[in-house]
């Protein structure tokens, strides 16, 4: 792994649940407390306000207050891989520059996602324009790809010629395509190129590609499963304990990410604050919820929540 | 046409393209002239920030100072639909909030477009939220139906359960399904609902079937011809108008319109700084310019835009 491009670290990533009150305002306390959770059970990063985190339900300022939240709490920066992609490029362009301003380790950044059928020609331009304007070297970029809910991929020219363009820049990619070809053949494409695949289902295989670990949304319960397969990834016990955590995501990718893994956290915690999340996210009706709960039985799947 | 439920007129509306200076700020004059021109020739109203004017390539604050531009440019507020539907709800909350206060005619609203999927139960969460939050008994709501754009459909029982819990706030729908099939059973299932078709192609059709009209974003430029067959949409004469109008249409769909159109807008003018636009959003290459003004000359379409 040539991955000398970037001061985040390699293995399992959280893309972290945003904690929140009656009133829809973000948990502030909550929210650390699950964070410093994710960093002592398996978690190497976080990405806080990626899709998990419900970033495109919260505004700018409010994205900003979080990530001060954080640091507040004693997250170390340079773990964190935080989401600043918005449609129009100022507001991309002003929480990236906040996001460097805090010594993050690098920032996560979805394409425009509004307009759909976007020419790589476009792609370039908006990389170009936010780059630009937030002129830092410091910036690492992560490109976020996830065609199922942006509607904007980024094809594999698209991604060489911002390499190409910003070779020192375009860091590596977050790839929740959940097509594993793709992850394998941009891995072996761009070796540089520090590749994330966008669920821990991959987690051995990207590492055993060159990859550089996972970002999921799965590993806010998963993460000491997941944080087990990386740290024997090169020996063949990895295989079995991959094998389990397999399964496992397996069984949450049968309800709706968000609203299904705060369900476990306000069971597992007893907390049903947890159950507050921003529409057109909305809670688990209670026949979900019974499904949720056999299935992880049937897994004999716990966390430790304290 | 039972259409008692808004202060916004019936007939003709362009969704407004945005023109910009070479940095991509809101060029305010041309923008005046641009909507003082379109009321003048053939538009009823405006629908500015909607998907033709860039809308979500725009930050919450630009998007009221171009209200606000439009409003100090003497443009009759009561005539214009206003774009405030946004990913987060306390964005649309503010943006309604403030096209409120400024005296508009009614705002049209995407649901939160990034997360896919969404069920019936969460759009009604989504619209109930920013209802209460506004907190107006003024709030006139029209649904903005654009399933290939924000991926986020309304069915039409969403729309039943709309009509039901907030009979007087969700006054009517931009359909621009480009599903004529849609827009007719809309129109018919629910008659006081005001519904205007996203093309012009649909202009006189929807008006026979009871609707309100047409928003649409190539009435930028077709709105005379518009406007025409609205003048006399229940006369024999309307007929061959509407197919002179539709075969304009037609010949602009083969192209991206938002670069399409401010490049007609460029050449009639002579004035180039109306292909400035925010990327993903690049102008057209020179091969589709050719192309994009044979089809135009074949047709004889010609503005007067002095």
């Amino acid at each position: 792994m040539k991955h000398t491009n970037s001061s985040l670290p390699d293995g399992v990533f959280a893309a972290n649940l945003t904690p929140q009150k009656s009133d829809m305002a973000i948990d502030d306390q909550r929210l650390v407390d699950h964070c410093r959770w994710l960093l002592a059970n398996g978690c190497d990063g976080l990405a806080p306000m990626g899709t998990t985190g419900e970033a495109n339900s919260f505004t700018v300022k409010e994205r900003m207050a979080l990530l001060e939240t954080l640091i507040r709490g004693d997250i170390p920066p340079a773990n964190l891989l935080v989401g600043t992609g918005c449609c129009a490029f100022p507001d991309t362009v002003e929480l990236t520059k906040h996001a460097l301003a805090c010594g993050i380790g690098g920032v996560l950044v979805l394409p425009p996602f509004y307009y759909k059928q976007v020419s790589d020609d476009g792609i370039l331009k908006v990389f170009d324009t936010i780059i630009n304007q937030v002129g830092s070297d410091k910036l690492r970029i992560y490109l976020y790809h996830f065609p199922q809910m942006s509607g904007v991929p980024f094809s594999n020219m698209a991604i060489e010629r911002l390499l190409t363009e910003f070779p020192t820049i375009i860091a590596g990619m977050k790839d929740s395509s959940g097509n594993w070809a793709n992850m394998q053949r941009i891995c072996q494409q761009f070796p540089d190129f520090r590749v994330y695949a966008g669920t821990e289902r991959y987690l051995l295989d990207i590492l055993k590609c060159g990859g550089a670990g996972c970002i999921s949304a799965t590993t806010n319960v998963t993460c000491p499963l997941a944080g087990q397969v990386f740290s024997v990834w090169q020996t063949p016990e990895a295989l079995e304990l991959q094998s389990y955590l397999t399964r496992c995501r397996e069984a949450l990718e049968a309800f709706p990410f968000i609203p299904a893994l705060k369900q476990i956290l306000a069971d597992h915690t007893g907390r049903q604050d947890w159950l507050n999340m921003r529409p057109p996210h909305i809670p688990l009706n209670a026949a979900n919820i019974k499904s949720l709960n056999t299935s992880l039985d049937n897994l004999n799947f716990k966390i430790d929540y304290t």
